[in-house]
């Protein structure tokens, strides 16, 4: 065994030792490692309590209802979800760090000052919140799945952990990230492999795929993700949740860890996960209504403002990006999700994929541009071998600033077309894949055109399930002959109809930069008309 | 003659020509060179006839409100700046294009429009606004001082052009800037020196020294600079202008003329410079009411705030940056207004001067990451020889992607440290010198910490002049023994009571990033108590 992998194993076997006896699956229940849908484990199994089934089968808004109406107890709640994280990592390895016990604190003191003043610490009070790995936690590791930093724990928390306490929530587990953030299915040679609890045949997405399963597994009610190619609407679509990425400047990203520190052409963003979009826009206003730009010099002075979605929306359709072709079950749900906003009253045109390609192609040269030099620093202390999805890093070249200021223009340049465009066509949002997949298997995730080109445009945008789940009947009449190219064709020879079958079928929804609310508003809309 | 000198010198007639003859100054009143102030020459050449000189006397807010309500024609307003403007430049060297007549023909339009409609065209109806070099216009050169640049005419406006047409302004002028806009004097090998007109001995300042010498002249109401280290402050306190350095969002600067393009660490902004503080409000309120966020994809959607100044400021005071101190007649002046703050009830405070000169420093090593090859690339073409003032951008070697990372997160942590120590002090502004000169001789401009610490925390800022001046007596009784080190130690050295003696002190106010509205209002807030 090499000094990585001695590491890694020690890493994850305290990070399992962590996890009480109280709440470790007792063997005869657990299923078999063929068992590939655990996502109703909870329900089914009848090791959960009725109360602590009624706790983690609630939405955000009804626990942060009944948390400040004094009908559950923060301690309650948290403890169902750190037994409920518990299984889920035991049956999904979406799990990095367990804080359990201070989390446990954290959730009695909180009741004890409701029961003291009668009132709430702050607009999550007592709600327990999962995070990803990069965002640091006192005392525990960020590692983004390198084993060289495994045992470096953070000695101050991530400003946005510090505004989450301060704003009542309890943090009690950090969730598995792919190697450096930057691949699209959770996996690193740390903690291995996270994967899918609706199938675990499939992958839960990346780069916040731990927080995936784990809230799809309703093992946390809500968590913080973060994206910057992706790794929020990935994640999500895979899972079936909902999710928002904002424009830079709303949600603080200072003092978090990340592969490739210190690069901004395109900005890592951060936000929420959540089984509702009710949800998700109530973690969004909890989050602004904090002040953020008091804490992170990134953020701007915009209070979280209230829209309403224009009665008839004008939306582009945007049927493939001129790259890869989405795979039958996206297709299919575009057509539905079209008949039903026409039938609504709503204004639907197509909406060309000007750019699109060359967009994708600028962030993969971003990526790149320290000739992968930061992820090789970060995996030579411990030798520890690259992955294959990472090659592209080991094969980079130093791009230098002369060339990456040109890089930089060309990126503005596209966003000045993009913008144009977009302003003359009167579109209020766009809809579009989340992915070119409903749900695909592990290592096959491919393609994350759909999600990057909004990263490099920092537009808002939402991921949503659209009530449409695969089906290998209905999407054959929606496959295509028609090849994009490479990536497509690789795409399309990947793609297997029965082994994603049933998986739900999310797709996004897009706004122009910094229009969260007004994103969310219309993505009300479309759900509606859904 | 080398060939890059025939090109400059038949540029530099081709701009002389340009000026019709009825605006060329008769020789027998042309000032001698040995004349210093020619700022009043419009009043006393008796070359200006009575309705010229009520036109140019007048402020952004009289011209607009005589233009609206008819009492001046646009033709009449643009006609008198024209020749005002031709004046300044055979007098200070001001200018790089002429658009005379296609301003006079706007302007007729203009006043048809109204006369036709009884409406305006926008919020600066028949107002001629001067535009810096870097701005595209149609068909003239945007050169940046460079020879390589001459006689290659924009083909496009820059879409801030686009918005001021729209808006109603008659675009008449470019003006003169250093080499690469990267120099605090307006000088370069293309067009020579922009002299002060208040004192032809002493720079007008730069970047926008073109600006600030036709504006201080009255050739200009009120006309666009821009600012990436001090560009709009500097030249503004130079001449006793006031001017705003926004941050980076509110006014569009895509599709404009840099030495250091695609450079975006530390991101250039433009601004107003004009006679009054109401003058300069009253241009941002009208471009942002233009909403440029449908134009430049890096606008922020923010419309003009309204606020008002808190009644009690809390002012922390700069003394000194700890690099340089100021010269003493920007200390007196501080002490002044001080004095008068404290007069006037408002809380003023010290403000040390931490991380300043580190934040100095890595703004010079951004402008410099690309190992000078933008600005060789520039040079190359005409062989134009760099200017001395340049020879760091010579000296310069790449930086490279990684380390150019590093150095981003070194500057986004002093970013943090100090928004940090802002909200923790709960100050409203920083009062701090704009340059560590009231004025200063050609050459002899050494220093711009004071303003370039702003450039890379992205605050907020305006210079406005204090009413006081230069006194050689007064002034004796604020010199300093103390030197902080070597640029202090120079600038003590170079320092000249007599020769400038009689020059506006200006001062500089600052907010938080994103506070244009509150840091007017601030500011004055300020001019009231003194």
């Amino acid at each position: 065994m090499a000094k990585w992998e001695e590491i890694a194993a020690s890493k994850r076997a305290s990070l399992l030792k962590s996890i009480p006896q109280e709440w470790r699956i007792p063997d005869h229940i657990k299923p078999a490692d063929d068992v590939l849908d655990v996502s109703s484990f909870q329900k089914t199994s009848g090791w959960f309590t009725e109360n602590e089934l009624e706790i983690t089968g609630q939405t955000v808004e009804q626990l942060l209802n009944k948390l400040a109406s004094g009908a559950l107890s923060s301690l309650d709640v948290t403890k169902a979800f750190c037994k409920a994280a518990s299984a889920a990592h035991q049956l999904t390895n979406c799990l990095s760090e367990t804080m359990f016990e201070s989390a446990l604190k954290d959730a009695q003191e909180l009741d004890e000052h409701y029961k003291q003043t009668g009132k709430l610490k702050g607009p999550f009070h007592g709600l327990p919140i999962s995070l990803k790995d990069n965002f640091h936690y006192e005392g525990k590791d960020s590692t983004l799945g390198f084993v060289s930093l495994a045992n470096t724990p953070a000695l101050t928390n991530s400003p946005l952990v510090d505004l989450l306490k301060a704003a009542g929530a309890v943090l009690y587990v950090k969730t598995n990230v792919p190697t450096a953030m930057m691949i699209a299915e959770s996996v690193n040679n740390l903690f291995g492999r996270t994967v899918n609890p609706l199938n675990r045949k499939l992958t839960s997405g990346g780069s916040s795929g731990g927080e995936s399963a784990l809230i799809a597994f309703r093992g946390s009610p809500t968590g913080v993700g973060s994206d910057i190619g992706g790794s929020l609407r990935i994640p999500a679509a895979m899972t079936g949740l909902v999710t928002l990425r904002p424009s830079y400047g709303r949600f603080p990203t200072i003092g978090t860890q990340s592969g490739l520190a210190g690069q901004e052409a395109v900005q890592s963003v951060n936000g929420p996960l959540a089984h509702t979009l009710q949800d998700v826009e109530l973690y969004c206003k909890g989050v602004v209504g904090c002040k953020p730009w008091n804490l992170d010099p990134g953020m701007i002075p915009l209070e979280w403002r209230k829209v309403t979605s224009p009665k008839k929306l004008k939306i582009g359709v945007l049927w493939d990006d001129g790259v890869v072709t989405p795979t039958p079950p996206i297709t299919r749900a575009l057509h539905e999700t079209v008949k039903k906003l026409k039938a609504a009253g709503h204004e639907v045109v197509d909406w060309a994929p000007t750019g699109h390609g060359e967009l994708v192609t600028i962030l993969g040269k971003l990526f790149l541009a320290d000739g992968g030099r930061s992820v090789e620093k970060l995996l030579a202390p411990v030798e520890e071998p690259i992955r294959p999805e990472m090659m592209a890093y080991k094969d980079a070249s130093e791009l230098g600033v002369h060339d990456m200021w040109q890089l930089q223009l060309e990126r503005t340049l596209w966003r000045a077309k993009y913008l144009d465009r977009l302003v003359k066509a009167g579109l209020d949002a766009i809809l579009a894949p989340t992915t070119p997949y409903a749900a695909v298997e592990h290592d096959y995730f491919k393609y994350v055109g759909y999600t990057g080109v909004w990263n490099v445009l920092d537009y808002s945008a939402v991921s949503f399930p659209t009530g449409l789940t695969a089906d290998h009947e209905l999407d054959a009449n929606y496959s295509s002959d028609q090849s994009l190219g490479k990536e497509c064709a690789e795409i399309r020879e990947l793609y297997n109809a029965k082994n994603i079958h049933g998986m739900p079928i999310s797709l996004q929804l897009i706004a122009r930069r910094l229009e969260e609310e007004k994103v969310l508003a219309m993505t009300k809309t479309v759900l509606d008309a859904l």
